[in-house]
């Protein structure tokens, strides 16, 4: 992660991964989340930020999940099931859970195909934030197989060209095994810049870098500058495909977020971009080795 | 694709592809190729042609495939077979033919296996360059489904920070059939530029971008630039990945790189990069929709 991205030395308050995992646990649980539910959340919020993913951690996304349960946007107690299979492959509806409480089983459900075909292939719709991508794509690690991971994620990508948000800040995660060296593990936005670090350089008050945004028309700012205050105060700024400009190859980051959309909202039958339906989809692929 | 790739309309010949597809395919045969791999052969090309895809066309491409086949380089009555199969995957010997022989039926075995388990996953191993991704994305597109394609091809991409070539500028192409709109077709390379439009740009003497290219010592070289002369004539520019620098995301570039490099040597048990031992590799998936 870019420098600054982290969050300052004296700012940052420093805890240990089993404590505050059982802090993290016990405020799931006062949402009202079942006691298995609320380690799973914590536990992926908790890999974030062991990871140094500070912007998929606790501080910048238990608040909001916390909000979401009290206002009743997410179901505390979701009862996912399969809605669709056949042979590796599968669809399950998350019944408007936490994308972190109902996520992991779509990879674990993945896993469990690929045992049985070499490979299997689960989209998870109707379910909330799933957190770091990477977590589901080391569930397939852990399983000694190779894992792919993507989800919907807001609509916040302008496309190259585009003067309009039409795409998720779609992150793409891929995971798989190694004999010797530590794991190969890739989670990154097909963003320029995830929108959750947008957010955070909003709060830390540092600058984005030139490729990262557009102005309001959508045209690549291509100078540092500070987030460009909006007439309605809610907006975020646009944010540009991973390469920027299209010189660069902002087509490309724009093409895989489309990819990622095909392969949550369209195999979930749950929409694209702006015309999801029920929440949001996740993807999960596991190849067995 | 970028206006400088384009052969300049006085330099362009313009032929039917009919008229083309027929002298491809009679030039395939006279290097000893079976008629129907001849023109498959010389469907893929024109396929590219079709598409405005100068790089991975006839012009570009079809010397080196017939000096390939001349120098005994490619095997041209190649006898491919399944070496390992499980369920809804398996990896085939290409038997050192041309990738664009031998792919087809790679992305084929997919197509059947995701007909009888919802998803199929084929690595084709030992086998040479198999020309425009796109083709085999489309493929899977044609049989309504959708296909992910993609090859370890050479060893031109100098890893983010590296001062050595490390990885293939490999590419990655995804299909999806739509009801109304053409179908989705992406196919782009994981590196800032194809290594193809490269060779494109040197014999058209136009000049590469910021961030497509480094110095030898792997410093992305940010200002516009003809293609630099090295020590050696016959050495090639290192290529950085996608992204260009790492605040504009060239590890994610570098990273797409190294994903290919697994699902195509890895999966198919050929090695990485410079590792690749027969060839090298490719792999395609078909998702049943």
């Amino acid at each position: 992660m870019l420098e600054r991205f982290h969050v300052p030395k004296d700012k940052a308050i420093f805890i240990k991964p089993k404590e505050i995992l059982k802090t993290v646990t016990s405020i799931f649980s006062k949402t009202g989340l079942p006691d298995q539910d609320s380690l799973q959340a914590a536990e992926v919020l908790i890999y974030a930020d062991s990871r140094g993913i500070d912007s998929h951690g606790v501080s910048n996304m238990l608040r909001s999940y916390v909000d979401s349960f009290n206002k009743g946007n997410l179901n505390n107690n979701p009862k996912w099931k399969i809605k669709k299979e056949f042979g590796a492959v599968c669809t399950i509806d998350g019944d408007g859970g936490l994308g972190s409480v109902v996520g992991p089983h779509g990879m674990r459900e993945a896993i469990k195909r690929a045992k049985e075909f070499g490979i299997g292939s689960v989209t998870v719709m109707n379910s909330g934030h799933f957190g770091a991508a990477a977590y589901y794509a080391d569930q397939a690690v852990k399983s000694n197989m190779i894992g792919l991971a993507t989800t919907g994620g807001g609509v916040g990508m302008a496309p190259t060209f585009s003067s309009e948000k039409l795409l998720g800040l779609n992150p793409i995660a891929v995971g798989a095994p190694t004999k010797v060296n530590p794991p190969f593990i890739f989670d990154a936005s097909t963003s320029s810049v995830a929108g959750n670090k947008i957010e955070l350089a909003r709060r830390l008050g540092v600058k984005v870098l030139p490729g990262w945004i557009s102005d309001k028309d959508g045209v690549p700012i291509m100078e540092e500058v500070n987030i460009p205050e909006y007439d309605n105060p809610k907006d975020k700024p646009m944010v540009l495909p991973f390469g920027g400009t299209r010189e660069l190859g902002s087509h490309k980051g724009y093409s895989f977020s489309v990819i990622a959309e095909i392969l949550c909202g369209g195999l979930g039958n749950n929409g694209l971009g702006p015309f999801r339906r029920d929440m949001t989809a996740h993807h999960f692929t596991a190849y067995n080795i």
